[in-house]
């Protein structure tokens, strides 16, 4: 830290990012990527797009922006796209929170929340999920905050039914709902229609799951026009020319392909189906997940040890350090291959700790 | 503006980045882009990363700082890699502006300085230029705040030798420098050298001017490990994974062909002076520029009529509302065919209104 820091800053815990490991080579489960390549016509708008990189992107995403509007049935002025869907939620903590309308969310959530609402200097609350990690809908309703709710959640992949998330909205009528569907596409129902009856509603999506673009930082955020006028505002304010060239084009070929995306997800929902039944059979507790990731505790070692030992064993998961969660890891759903030797390595370790 | 907006907010006036025109082929010498396409091996890059995006992007851009770091002298832990310089500008705003520590800067420059201080709700103060355009060190000494200075300044393309700037640094030892270096690489002389000198010396540059990638967003900050660390924080506390996959390869490529980029900044800097001599013979007052642009006034036609009147001849360039710079148009430099149908362009504009 140097002497120039802004004072408030000197105690900022930032987001630590899941490993991204050089050297040895892992069978990665703990950063929720997409064990499928992007489509080819995927890479070749992203070349196609390299050649013209001397020249400014458009700061409006028009292209892309009308093929996702398109896609999910919204008009155009719904829809902003963005740096990886990171950056729509800082923007929604920029514009929708302050001190006299904290941020609200479930204390076991995407850990970046709390950091969002640190380094923006406005406060946030939040109320505890259950002891099976599950949210109470009621503990939201007529809150008088900013809420933000992923769903499925994260690390947990309990996903909330829709009408049930609608009752949140509808009980925060002068509030905006914030739903992060970073997961949505492997099994849950999305808000997204629900963007044209709620002026207060905003759903959140990325590119960096089901669409194997991880690597480009592509999300977006669908709401009321006024909404994403604000979250406008705040580009505009901000980072103008978002979403560079290449990744650009890259989006517009992925939703072009979207059969394949659909097709990659359907199995990761069998490989989450088939991890999860092993997982049980070895002793783990795990949550039924709707995201492409599970989130296990076993009966009887620690899940730090779990972790390590995995790591041991060159498989990499995510264990996460607040007490409340620190009994569990988060596994990446991969290939069937990958979760074959997740297994084997799992069947080794509980094995050796008997 | 939606209601739930941050009341602040209502006022706020984004940046409004140059037009970048669909439909009609312009020359375009708006935004001061390269008019020289990124090096084959760019490509070859982004295609290669392309083929990998479904994994995450370093967070930490190892490979690229490195290069940086080597091609500049520094070590590794003195260079910070951000989406495009706007994000490090904007980290810089982040970090070390606040109530007690205004931002300074002339009331001339980037125009993205105040709003990046608004939308941060951080105070500024500015100092007026002088009549030439022209920035007096001595109104920066012991100024006790945070100093942003464009150098070559936008959008004057005055640069102001490093011994002056040097001396500002000096005369604010507890105050951050920030010295905008987007324009740098075009006859100007870097102050890199002296953030191993000065722990309160932050340099910011740019990929998207002399290195042909405004489309790929890539920008950089050296400084003092500290300053560093510190903007290190609030870019993980915001956008860790800020520099995408294909970009961070570009980025690399570009930098192994510097020999490319700098044959074309000596090109731009010959149809710059080519350009300042006939504009001049035109009734022009035109700045000594070292950026790839020049600021020019006419004597008798108003700068709006000379913007309207080239671009209804199909040449776009960058017209500025403020009363300070209204009677001038900045005008990016481009290849000797550009310029020269510029030159045609406004020969027959000021011979129409004689």
């Amino acid at each position: 830290m140097s002497r120039f820091l802004r004072p408030e800053y000197g105690t900022l815990v930032p987001y630590v990012p899941g490993e991204q490991p050089k050297g040895r080579e892992y069978i990665k489960l703990n950063t929720n990527e997409s064990p499928f390549p992007p489509h080819p016509d995927v890479v070749k708008a992203a070349k196609e797009a390299a050649q013209g990189l001397n020249l400014y992107c458009d700061p409006d995403n028009a292209a892309l922006t009308k093929v996702m509007a398109d896609y999910y049935g919204v008009d155009s002025g719904c829809v902003l796209m963005t740096n990886g869907s990171d950056e729509i939620l800082n923007f929604a903590f920029v514009a929708f929170c302050h001190a006299k309308c904290p941020a609200l969310f479930p204390d076991v959530t995407y850990g970046f929340y709390p950091v969002f609402a640190d380094i923006n200097r406005v406060p946030y609350e939040t109320i505890p999920v259950n002891d099976d990690m599950s949210i109470n809908p009621e503990d939201y309703y007529g809150a008088g905050k900013t809420i933000f709710i992923a769903n499925p959640n994260a690390p947990t992949g309990i996903f909330l039914e829709r009408d049930r998330i609608e009752e949140i909205i509808k009980r925060n009528p002068d509030n905006v709902v914030v739903v992060d569907e970073a997961y949505i596409d492997f099994g849950g129902e999305s808000c997204v229609p629900l963007t044209k009856e709620y002026d207060n509603l905003l759903v959140t999506q990325t590119f960096s799951k089901s669409r194997s673009m991880a690597g480009a930082r592509l999300g977006m955020g669908i709401a009321n026009e006024k909404i994403i006028q604000d979250l406008n505002t705040v580009k505009f304010s901000l980072n103008p020319y978002n979403v560079n060239s290449m990744t650009g084009a890259a989006g517009i070929a992925a939703m072009k392909n979207s059969g394949y995306y659909e097709q990659n997800c359907r199995v990761i929902i069998e490989n989450r189906d088939y991890a999860t039944r092993q997982l049980r059979k070895l002793g783990f507790e795990v949550n039924n997940s709707l995201a492409n990731f599970v989130f296990a505790k076993h009966k009887s070692i620690s899940g730090e040890d779990i972790y390590l030992k995995l790591r041991e064993k060159g498989v990499l998961v995510r264990h996460f350090t607040p007490d409340k969660i620190k009994d569990y890891n988060r596994i990446s759903i991969g290939t069937r291959d990958q979760m074959e030797a997740l297994i084997r390595a799992l069947e080794e370790i509980t094995e050796e700790t008997k």
